[in-house]
């Protein structure tokens, strides 16, 4: 099983086929096996000119950024359905998509269904965060924009089992993201998982607020998929805002400009450690199977990771913890 | 009616009476007449103490920060009661507390009451971000978990208005917080607000994500109050984590620390920027009359922003715009 190679949907993304197979060839360069899937022509095209050679897997059609993540139904050959399905075949150990979100989602769920006992799949992010494991584990980041109080509770244990078996986090904190630590705070959905929550995650550390979510009070943040797509593009973004700030303050005087040549190189790891390509995609969780999802404009760099990390999801126990 | 003084709930915070009186004194300083309530004695003892003179109210309760908001209704001579009376009754311009912020909304709701056509008031908290005035103005910021549809477009109406009033931005760009840009990406709540919003807000730039909050896609921002209150929270505590990480990467070597040397001065003006105590406190809108709330952790300098921007609102047209 640990052969098999990780199916990679190469005509998903902005700056598809040539980001993902370039991608898909460092990852192969790191000895992780990877199989490209869809236009036969163009990503033989695309190996040869950037000289690397991968299987591919022919997949007809495309599922477009603008249509609707219900042609997956239609569109029997798109290139996310056939990646998908190759997992399903155990052809492939795991799948990854940096194409439509939604349409990824849909292809996940009807193809491979889901983990026994999971009622709503959900999408885990990770960031940086003041944690031993030096990052905090946010679910659900954007698959479920409604959800009822169990569902919370059943992302609480994913996010556990993944915190665990992925980031090496002995006996995770949860935390349920809310508006005050005390049990009594809350909307009417975060009110009522509060108990489920506290039953189903084995160290349940309460509410936490926004400002604890990097601050390090809980590996693991639980959320409905609103709440969590706002917190982690929020958070993406304003790291992003206030680098962009430093950089122009350090350029404000002559002497700001021989400071940043002195600090650039110090900064400049912090920098990386808030860019979200370091984790490349994130994982759908509660499906019979590992699959990522990342940025339509994810670069050659942030493919490679999301190849990595679906290669070591697939070979973990998180399918078994879950009692899959 | 511009000689009156703002009443400051002098027993109201962690710090109090000394950081209330102090930013009181501040304040005074600079020509804005403030009145402290609360317990004459203590607060004659500390003006003393610290060398200045301001009049009294006297208050003979305090709800303290671990009681119930509903003490208001039992606790009818509690410090932020009888604030919020003074201006209800004319004898102040506007009213002030670091204290309890479930209390301080329930007095002014009980005793100002709501304007004609705002069924829920609502807290608005500015964050610094890349638009025009430098600011986005963020509508619920935590007064309300739960909303309804009605009650956002509201919110855009009031968050307009303030942008407007307080921070001279014309023809504000008001945007609904969802998961996605198109009209059709959200949840049940923010697709149902949608087209309200839109009808509501004269400048409607549509929904924006959280990465765009901080990026300046729209001066006004307009979420639900549990949204609102995570998105606060973890603005101001990522803030104050990456600047945490960036003391300690231009601690991590000598080059660092002389290029840490010439660039404090650069950053210092940053970190200010980012400092939520710039703004003192933030309003309650909807109700009749300008009532401002702190953080409980306020200093001295937040205190005296606080008194002064109440006392902006008070003499505004923010009122007479809301058509009350």
């Amino acid at each position: 099983m640990s052969d098999l190679p990780v199916a990679l949907d190469a005509m998903g993304g902005d700056h598809a086929p040539k980001e993902t197979v370039a991608g898909a060839l460092l990852a192969a360069r790191e000895g992780v096996p990877v199989v490209l899937v869809g236009d036969p022509e163009r990503l033989a095209a695309e190996l040869k000119a950037q000289g690397g050679e991968l299987p591919i897997v022919p997949a007809k059609e495309v599922i477009g950024m603008h249509e609707s993540a219900t042609e997956v139904r239609r569109k029997r050959d798109a290139s996310i359905n056939v990646t998908v399905r190759l997992v399903k075949e155990g052809k492939a150990l795991a799948a990854v998509s940096m194409g439509h979100s939604g349409a990824t989602m849909a292809a996940a769920l009807f193809i491979l269904g889901r983990v026994k006992g999971i009622e709503r799949p959900a999408i885990l992010a990770e960031l940086p965060a003041d944690t031993p494991s030096g990052k905090v584990h946010l679910i659900d980041a954007g698959a479920n924009a409604d959800v009822r109080p169990a569902h919370l509770a059943a992302f609480a244990r994913m996010g556990a089992a993944y915190a665990e078996q992925m980031s090496g986090v002995e006996n995770p904190r949860v935390g349920l993201l809310s508006i005050g630590e005390e049990a009594s705070k809350g909307n009417q959905l975060v009110l009522a998982a509060y108990p489920l929550v506290e039953k189903a995650a084995e160290n349940f550390v309460g509410n936490v607020e926004g400002r604890d979510i990097m601050s390090g009070k809980a590996d693991v943040v639980v959320t409905d998929g609103f709440t969590g797509n706002v917190v982690l593009k929020l958070a993406e973004g304003e790291a992003k805002t206030i680098f962009r700030w430093i950089k122009e303050a350090l350029a404000r005087d002559l002497k700001a400009k021989l400071g940043a040549l002195l600090v650039k190189d110090a900064l400049k790891g912090l920098a990386a450690r808030m860019d979200p390509a370091e984790y490349g995609a994130m994982p759908l969780l509660g499906v019979q199977g590992a699959v990522f999802i990342g940025h339509g404009a994810s670069d050659r760099r942030a493919v490679k990771n999301a190849v990595l990390r679906a290669r070591k999801l697939a070979r973990s126990d998180f399918l078994h913890a879950l009692g899959a």
